[in-house]
């Protein structure tokens, strides 16, 4: 018979799937739970915040970082953070934080949130579902009446999308101290990035009072839906994130010869879109030749001078792939290098492949990983290992200290789009599996 | 031993290559020819009519129909008719015409010639040519003292290229009424049609007037350079132009599903651009696998969203088949139809390909095909036979009567560009053909 014992409020509450017994079994028991009915209600109120004119939940929100929707959108979160407690504060970047004290002063806090900037037409639970989650973590230790060791930080991070001045200064970012001053002339729809982050309460003047310092936090989690379909295709309900994926770009430029698509013989044609073709389906073959989750794309590509009549002359498209493994990477752009070196004098064209550079991985720690199979494992959920595909701010984080991410199930893989869609059963998995991390993670 | 004969005088200028002895050996003697150098000096001549600022002949011309330099190189041309003592004639739609007389008031006349408008960034000798060599031909003649039994009409038609205005109303295509009042009011570089037929000298009020009637001639003539590399390939001096290939367009639209390029895994995507690669190699696939000078392109395609971190969720792209049989176009069009009907589901695509319509094809006359053979053989060219897959101003005139034309090798098969050229001797191989050609049909 196994011996059960009633541990520690902290273990209790994380309800740890570690086999506390010389038996060897798991243990189960009470744990708390997230509000499930309020996590959804807030989702749907927060989708208020940008929805289009006459439309309902299911249309979808466009909640742009920096837009009047975005600042409703986040006067609404802070008012339900002051409501659970919580003295929100904004930092210099337009980020939103929320503190609740913990046991041990000095020990540095655990970080976990996400963002609730959309992207335009963007769906109702990318960053909703995680922001709220974490609000709703720190209300159900109230209820429980449970104060952890480590501070805990609820955090909401501004401009997560990137769709506002382009691509690249996300809060996070400022956080991990990764912008240059002239970043905050650029403009945007009228304004500068330093007026943006002034209308959301941010102080651009002040801007590197912004940045964090490495080790300042314990570990930062974040709750995510996938954005892909990987999660609903095996049926697991949690995705532990390994890392955000490298991404490195290509761009090919195929050098064909424009001529007169009616006199030219077929066998004597430089056809820069047959060769584009060639190598736009040699990617596919490359990335799906090797084991694992790694893929690769050609979303764009543009053909010159693009006549019915005429011959292509010019293709240009840009090869993007994206993997944990620098290595794999590199095996793949070498491979796809050699293919385009057999494309191209079978097609009479030259092909130039050219590196657009790109990012490396972000790794999650391992710790924080098994805390999050612990704690999924405690609440009665699969779970698989799994890359994010794409960006997140917790990308950031993982410059400053040990990162995890929680992954829970997109209906058919659709994301930034009206139609993404978590069911409210997976969202409150996913915010129950959060607060149990938070707490496994809190007993180290 | 042959006998020879001195045969009458239009026999001995067309160098018929017919057997005219009972042991059925060729004949071969002195035949008038045109002026080589003349021919060279006018092409060169009239290249400084567009040619780009500073630029030498090397550079090409823009001499796109109804420009100022349009103009001024018509009046070169018409000045060097009224020297060779043709009253140049221009018809309400622009045309020109030089009538030399015959022998025979009431016989039709033998119409020849081609068009001096160039597309933009064009070549000097598509069009230039046979135009110069028409009024060369006629040169030739006075000075042999031939007085053919037909009338000579030396044609130079307006706008072929369809760059002023779009395709669809070449000036000989109103000679073969095949237009519609409403066309005048078309606008292009802030003048209407109407005004720019006038501009070149035309009477747009009147355009009715330019409309031939069928048989009102004996048959057409035209020699073109072949804007393809055909001829130089088989190192062949004459093509005879079989007729002018029907073009047959249909738009392709690939629905796939714009979705997440990081965390869509591969198996899942549905990626239009997947889709039109292997769509665009399958017509390449198709047009190939049956013998014969057919040619299909994919010439124009776009991708929807067109963003390196996005699956392409939608390709419209266009196939342009082009043949001088209907029955193998419909043919290909069923294969690519099939191909298609392959590609969608295993790319989890839709594709529709909708037909855009086309032309029929316009046939040369089996008469003036052998006409053009036998001129190219008294000329000790070698000659094939081809279809030209390129529009011309024949394609018109072969709604009117009997049609032929001569096409002379084009270096690299380069054409449209600044880099077309034929050699010099090539020139002068097409121009004597031309004016064998027309002694050939002289004698029917």
């Amino acid at each position: 018979m196994p011996i059960t014992r009633r541990a520690f409020l902290g273990a209790s509450l994380g309800a740890c799937a570690v086999p506390w017994t010389s038996f060897g079994l798991p243990r189960r028991q009470a744990v708390v739970s997230t509000d499930a009915a309020a996590l959804r209600a807030r989702i749907e109120a927060l989708s208020a915040f940008g929805r289009p004119a006459g439309g309902t939940f299911e249309n979808g929100v466009s909640r742009v970082a920096y837009s009047d929707a975005d600042v409703a959108g986040r006067k609404y979160l802070m008012d339900l953070m002051s409501a659970a407690g919580l003295e929100p504060r904004i930092d210099a970047a337009g980020n939103i934080f929320g503190r609740r004290a913990g046991r041990d002063a000095s020990a540095p806090p655990i970080v976990f949130g996400s963002h609730i900037d959309s992207v335009p037409s963007g769906g109702n639970f990318d960053g909703d579902l995680g922001s709220l989650a974490a609000l709703g973590a720190i209300e159900a230790l109230d209820r429980a009446g449970h104060t952890t060791r480590h501070p805990l930080e609820m955090a909401v991070w501004s401009a997560e999308e990137g769709v506002a001045f382009g691509r690249g200064l996300a809060g996070s970012r400022i956080v991990a101290g990764d912008y240059k001053p002239a970043d905050l002339e650029a403009t945007w729809n009228g304004m500068t990035r330093a007026e943006a982050i002034r209308k959301i309460g941010g102080e651009p003047d002040r801007i590197e009072t912004a940045i964090r310092s490495k080790g300042a936090h314990h570990c930062y989690l974040e709750l995510h839906i996938e954005q892909g379909g990987t999660l609903e295709a095996r049926r697991t309900a949690v995705g532990v994130v390994q890392g955000i994926v490298s991404i490195q770009r290509y761009r090919a430029t195929i050098t064909g010869f424009a001529n007169h698509a009616g006199t030219t013989p077929m066998a004597e044609r430089q056809d820069a879109l047959v060769a584009a073709s060639r190598l736009t389906l040699a990617v596919r073959e490359v990335v799906t030749s090797h084991p694992g989750r790694q893929v690769g794309t050609v979303g764009h590509l543009v053909v010159e001078p693009n006549a019915p009549n005429v011959i292509p002359g010019t293709v240009q498209l840009i090869v993007e792939l994206r993997d944990l493994s620098p290595e794999l990477l590199a095996t793949m752009a070498d491979e796809i290098r050699a293919r385009a070196a057999e494309i191209a004098p079978t097609s009479r064209t030259t092909i130039d492949l050219t590196s657009l550079g790109g990012n490396p991985p972000a790794l999650a720690s391992g710790d924080v990983q098994q805390a999050i199979e612990r704690a999924s494992s405690a609440r009665g959920l699969d779970s698989v290992r799994m890359p994010s595909g794409a960006g997140h701010d917790a990308q950031m984080m993982a410059q400053l200290g040990p990162m995890g991410m929680i992954f829970v199930p997109s209906v058919g893989g659709v994301s930034h789009s009206p139609r993404e869609l978590t069911t409210w059963e997976d969202c409150a998995n996913g915010a129950n599996v959060l607060l149990s991390a938070v707490l496994e993670m809190d007993r180290s």
